[in-house]
């Protein structure tokens, strides 16, 4: 419904929100790079991870157009966005997925959680180079000036040469200023992770209820993962894939079969 | 809250919700091998993957305790119910997880959709031995009886030997009678995935809704996939870890670091 011309079609999309300043940020940096179609959540979905909605319908709600940029929000989760955005906004495949940029790290363990992290798998899956940008300060108002340089270049670096079948990038950037920034490190996922606590409540009729709450522990500080390249000030950019397997494991665990 | 002997604490969950027949075989084979704690869903959760609730309190409603089997129903996804299983409801760690008996498959890509394994996964990255089991029959009055022996072997063995550090096992059964299971494969996650539809439809007032639809498409069926083995009239058992970083495109990406 949208090409005219030669430029890259870009899809963007985020689990904070339509009205996110992040995706904003995203969209006024992706602009110089081709034509944009965002295709975002109407509500905040963060911790939505890969969620899909099978059990109610959904809707698209054309939001505005101008500048050349299309926006529409879902009534639904990020991979929702995505997959209704390849499938029913856009009229061919994007050259690129951008999600984000994030209000809060997605480095480490987070990448699970994480529904900015789910659209980009999901646009990975559907063999769209697929890059997600999560900016390691949570407030709604985050001054997100440092980042717009880092998500230029690694945007324009994989419009140019893609991205190897199968792999997606996590790009997180420490809540620096743009001076204090040392450069980018790709890198591999940190195991560290989080312990959960729950704040547990009682209601005015007297009912127990939990609030999920938690502290991120730094256990895994190697000098090769995310979290140690953004302690170090740089901006990590972890190579993401979604087979699950164990392969290394999988001789080992052979010999069970014998025995079941 | 619960244990008052050496018996292997067992924690339950599910994505079908407290009340699915599938869980109920769970929990009938597994008071075999220990004591049992339920902690699902009250409603179902398909599709939900690892999605957390973080905007709205939790609350932890006990459902029964009979035959040494305490059950309670939560408000929240199967993430959720791990988390609140392992920090509230369970006064010590348990000895092994397991969630399911799904109805419908959760090999090749339904891994990333799916709460069963979502539940298997957190319980993973919390250290307890976890297993997730799938019928590949999404009817709610589905046929469990062929599941039975091959949970129970495979949760003993576990229990036995216990697994290796961040791996945990996604199995999943194929539909069919016991005398024609051929036997247990392990495997590697198969990469064939869904091609999606959405179904355009209009509402009384004239606005378009989608319904998320598609197929499944198997287009990776190479001997040691859980898919081929499945097809093969084999119980797949894939082990399944939570680093995502695709460690062998590392050195190569590693060459952008200059122009970045």
């Amino acid at each position: 419904m949208m090409m005219k011309n030669k430029r890259p079609l870009i899809l963007i999309t985020n689990d904070d929100s339509v009205g996110a300043k992040g995706i904003s940020v995203l969209i006024e940096t992706m602009k110089n790079l081709g034509d944009v179609v965002v295709v975002a959540p109407e509500d905040p979905m963060s911790g939505q991870a890969h969620a899909i909605t099978v059990t109610q319908p959904l809707r698209v709600r054309k939001v505005s157009e101008e500048d050349g940029v299309s926006v529409f929000a879902v009534n639904g989760t990020p991979v929702d966005c995505v997959k209704l955005g390849i499938r029913v906004v856009l009229d061919r495949e994007p050259d690129l997925l951008v999600s984000g940029i994030n209000h809060g790290s997605n480095a480490s363990i987070n990448v699970i959680y994480s529904g900015t992290m789910a659209a980009v798998l999901e646009g990975c899956i559907s063999g769209i180079p697929s890059i997600g940008f999560s900016l390691l300060n949570v407030d709604a108002q985050a001054d997100f000036t440092a980042c717009v340089p880092f998500v230029h270049s690694i945007a324009q670096k994989t419009l140019q040469d893609s991205l190897p079948n199968g792999v997606c990038l996590n790009v997180n950037i420490p809540d620096l200023h743009t001076s204090e920034i040392k450069g980018v490190k790709f890198c591999r996922q940190s195991k560290s992770k989080w312990i959960e606590l729950f704040d547990e409540r009682v209601d005015p009729h007297g009912k127990r209820y939990y609030w999920l709450t938690g502290s991120f522990e730094q256990d895994d500080l190697c000098e090769d993962t995310d979290q140690y390249a953004l302690n170090e000030g740089y901006v990590s950019v972890v190579p993401v894939q979604y087979d699950f397997t164990a392969h290394d494991k999988l001789a080992m665990l052979n010999e069970w079969e014998k025995e079941l």
